[in-house]
């Protein structure tokens, strides 16, 4: 509520509806659940995540969510209903398998340099390699969860 | 329209309605456009990809891409919905958090483990550094793009 109060005062139009209400032409009431984080400034936030989404399971969303979390939630809607307009086959999936593939292109790299380093180490017989904080590889990779078991030939 | 045949018949119910007709308690008539994709034995997809994006929406986007690409686009939006479901804040944002991170911490391990072997070089009077075949930072990163200007802190 605190939050809802900060984020309307910090409109430049504090008394407009917002920008949900706007599209849905409907009154935005105290206590609207779009208004503190779809300002009217900002009409194309609402507009991608209703396309996406809906505004109603985008409520839906928000009303099972604690009310400082929110902004988060309705800031990674956005990201991926634009993420989905600009990409609609992969959406923001398609970053993920960028990324993915950039991880393991650089730990083979990373474990390629460390061969090299090792090797140099014991054709020198030298028993000790420079260190730099953070220079091996310390932990497997966090690969996020592969959620069901969908697939897809992501090549973007 | 071969790809919907080749799923139809591949189901283990061929006559049996999709699991969206099924969800939506309607006839599944030849030419549905969820049926390929949402097999009568996978209820679960069907329900997350509706509970999070909404049939409608659904299937108006699948109507917008060609044939050959509505089986990514809809093991994508699976995806995209089980992670909704299992973290309603960040959904596979979160993911991205995590993946960008380790890039970033990958490169960083790179670039030290290389200063080290240039040192090492430099020590040691020698011109030439063992070569192993991608052993150095190749291009910058493509980084996957911001969409908007939305933040969050996600700390999975």
């Amino acid at each position: 509520m605190q939050l809802a109060h900060k984020r309307m005062a910090s409109s430049t139009h504090p008394s407009a509806p917002c920008a949900a209400c706007k599209f849905l032409r409907r009154k935005c009431i105290q206590g609207c659940v779009f208004s503190p984080y779809f300002p009217p400034e900002d009409p194309l936030k609402f507009t991608n995540v209703h396309k996406i989404f809906g505004a109603s399971n985008v409520s839906k969303l928000l009303n099972e969510i604690a009310p400082h979390r929110r902004e988060d939630a309705v800031n990674s809607l956005a990201y991926e209903a634009e993420a989905r307009l600009k990409d609609p086959v992969y959406g923001c999936v398609g970053a993920i398998s960028v990324l993915q593939r950039q991880v393991l292109r650089l730990q083979k790299e990373l474990d390629a340099t460390n061969a090299d380093l090792i090797r140099f180490s014991s054709n020198q017989n030298m028993l000790t390699i420079p260190q730099s904080p953070g220079n091996y590889p310390q932990n497997p990779h966090a690969l996020p969860p592969n959620y069901g078991n969908y697939s897809w030939n992501c090549n973007p």
